[in-house]
């Protein structure tokens, strides 16, 4: 009996994960530790210099159920270290409630679970929907969370690629899903400045994105502006090739 | 005259940056924008559902200096939207007050600013010493810190290649460096657990490093543990190589 363990960064009671358990608990015996609040935005930070507490909850349809008052990669390491009762054959993160696609996925605490889950060399995925709403319906989801999962339980992921899944709102093309890369692509006026009551100034992220490969048609943002899912390869090892800056060369011969 | 936008993770009073502005006040024009505390294992967090304030501080030694009461990601992504002149010609981030070579780079928010400084098409490097201590010395930094900046100022990176510069405590062969990649690496026993006064358990985050490539001789943790400076050229881009994952392909054929 496979075990699952379930993270995700808009917290233990939001819509996009309790989907996400009802559709695995089929594979396996599924424990869920998410933040006790929404964590968006929080990438793959960690706790370093306060307390951090884990929290039973009441069983969901099954599944194990903690919060954690702490980030989506808190949550992930609190899981292996101190929660889970063996080491899970899968981490599954989501579903999100908003895109990751493009350069969202540095941003996002979603992936940054799923790349922690990686770290531990544990197969790990993250799902999201392009939907912020906490209303958000994640039924023509649940298909492509299954086959994937089912094939990472078949046949792993190799070491260090875990899977950055994002899903449409609506599928144009029926059950369509395409293996691409992450576009370029980056966040125009990304704050409205405000003026509080005493004259002083302050800033709320905002912003628009910016694809800067519009004509390409490899990307996730191509497949998700056309009703396809996009699954990206993510790597946990950033190291660009060597050599891949000819001038740092010169510096091993001395400073 | 340049203009160099300096972050870090440690905060806007650490030695580490101010050691780093001495450094670089004679390359160009300087301006700080730093946490206004603390914000160490930040990794790319960003403020996503509340205010950020900017707070310009007197200058340090010619230096403009603001600080903000955000992550690193913060405080590049405000200078570079509301806060510089003009569009800097590099970024430069530290020095930070410990190790960010292996895995470490992916929960440090120093190299989260560098990341962000290359995410905005900008030279953009983060140096780390190998000493937690406040009151580490950075003397024998700064030659490493001088060299690569004026390498980048004439040279650049290329797009989507930022750096991850570590430097040892100690250096034992005089003023060596090496462009090598990350080390894998991981953290065990990562929770020490405490019972609170009412019974409670919580957790806080230790840990021991382990170096799963201990014979390797082409990683940054091999150059810190023999006295030499590891520079990791780093990527934005975390898309693996396509296909890595066979069995992916098939879902291309329908859910």
């Amino acid at each position: 009996m496979p075990l699952i363990l379930v993270s995700n960064d808009d917290g233990i009671t939001a819509g996009g994960v309790h989907a996400l358990i009802d559709a695995l608990l089929e594979y396996g015996e599924v424990v869920c530790v998410c933040p006790d609040a929404p964590r968006s935005g929080q990438s793959m930070a960690i706790t370093v210099n306060g307390p951090l507490r884990a929290t039973r909850l009441p069983d969901y349809h099954g599944a194990m159920m903690y919060k954690v008052d702490g980030t989506p990669v808190d949550c992930i390491k609190l899981a292996m270290h101190n929660l889970l009762p063996s080491r899970p054959d899968i981490v599954v993160s989501g579903i999100n409630h908003g895109s990751n696609a493009s350069i969202n996925v540095l941003y996002s605490g979603t992936m940054g679970a799923a790349m922690e889950g990686c770290a531990f060399g544990i197969p790990s995925v993250g799902f999201s929907l392009t939907d912020h709403s906490p209303a958000a319906s994640f039924a023509h989801c649940l298909p492509f969370v299954k086959r994937i999962v089912e094939g990472m339980l078949r046949n792993g992921l190799p070491e260090g690629v875990c899977l950055n899944v994002n899903i449409p709102v609506i599928l144009s093309l029926p059950e369509q899903c395409r293996v691409v890369r992450a576009c370029k692509g980056n966040w125009s006026d990304e704050y409205k400045e405000y003026t509080d009551p005493h004259g002083g100034k302050f800033y709320w992220l905002t912003g628009n994105f910016v694809n800067e490969e519009p004509d390409a048609t490899d990307t996730d943002e191509y497949c998700l502006s056309h009703g396809i899912v996009s699954v990206v390869p993510t790597l946990i090892d950033r190291t660009a090739p060597l050599p891949s800056v000819p001038w740092l060369q010169e510096l091993e011969k001395g400073i």
